[in-house]
């Protein structure tokens, strides 16, 4: 019975973890897209947006059929607890994704014309698509310091979108109003991106060393992590 | 036993509530402290992100607690897991409130100073913070059609987001890049505020009704409500 209910577990976090990289590969997509001006692509993205919410349902549904079933204790609660709150931040981040699938889609001209502008969200991209990836393997080899790491190429994620916003609002910006609203909401919806996967990788630590007792598990599980001005 | 387990879960309810409220009320400050460029009262709203983190400690630990001791099942099970997620919503909410509030803080010039964009951030203020007292209400009350009164409310936010696009994009817009992304951000921070409140309210409908085992009650519950472009 426990060794079932142990397999059914480990099920449950790696379809987790498959999730979590399914949420990276829309957003590389989405880039790809997105810098490319490929439609097509973008339409794909949109389209995988499915997959997310199916995953989302199914995989709370285990989660609840495990609590109401098996009324686990100790680690494994806490494994499931925080699957739920993980579920949470992974469908976003897929929505995320189609946010910027969607802006590839319908936004013309494509805010990805300027030059300046270009190369920062291209690195933005390249990171969110790396801390998802990162984020996914801290799930599968459960990784308790996982979550610092991906902090620090967060770090960059927002400095990133600092520097983002002084390019739009200097004086010499002359691509206009629509494409820096464009692109500023492009790095915010990069920035929000990371600090899904930051979380998801801290609540792997809290899982696994989890002292929900005195809630500092749970503070240090960076659901208040984002902390600074976003621009 | 059973009496004081059920005490309990009416006690996390009533604080669940209580903290939706707090972040509507912060938003409600710092509407008002962008408008009337009031610099102490968003301070406090900032101060004010403490206590919600403070409510989201000690609720998530009530809640693992009453899964780990009371192991509970059918509606009682749902009560805890929609608060579970609820709690992130009232997080993210009060979060989004301090982001204005830190608007109002560091921007200057004021986004507000443009005459046609204040209007339109008014009267989304006005909206978002009756969603988040409307979410409230509907848990206190335990009323399982909230979520669709909510997300009519909810859909004139959106309504007023595309609205304020339409003005920033116009070919007249003249208060420059800066002015048009903040209050880009600050309409896109409230349609974000009014989205988690709808979220909450019909948590409570899956709540009072649920069907876990078909997911369709996880569907209805808006965790996937967010279809549309955002702008």
């Amino acid at each position: 019975m426990r060794a079932a209910f142990h397999a059914g577990l480990d099920e449950l976090v790696s379809h987790l973890a498959r999730m979590v990289r399914l949420a990276g590969e829309m957003m590389t997509n989405a880039s790809i897209a997105l810098h490319q001006n490929d439609l097509a692509l973008a339409a794909l993205v949109v389209d995988d947006y499915d997959q997310i919410k199916g995953l989302y349902t199914s995989l709370e549904r285990r989660c609840v059929a495990l609590l109401a079933l098996e009324a686990p204790v100790a680690g494994d609660l806490r494994v499931v607890v925080s699957t739920v709150h993980a579920l949470g931040h992974a469908q976003r981040m897929g929505n995320l994704a189609r946010h910027v699938a969607m802006i590839a889609q319908f936004k013309r001209p494509n805010p990805m014309t300027s030059g300046t502008v270009r190369p920062v969200l291209a690195r933005m991209s390249l990171l969110a698509s790396q801390l998802a990836a990162d984020a996914a393997t801290a799930i599968e080899y459960q990784d308790p310091l996982s979550g610092c790491r991906l902090a620090v190429a967060d770090d960059e994620v927002d400095a990133l979108l600092r520097h983002l916003f002084g390019i739009l609002f200097a004086k010499d910006w002359s691509d206009g109003v629509e494409p820096a609203v464009n692109a500023a909401l492009i790095g915010r919806y990069y920035e929000r991106f990371g600090d899904h996967a930051v979380a998801i990788a801290r609540g792997v630590c809290y899982r696994v060393t989890g002292e929900i007792s005195d809630g500092h598990a749970v503070r240090a599980a960076g659901y208040f992590g984002e902390h600074r001005l976003p621009f």
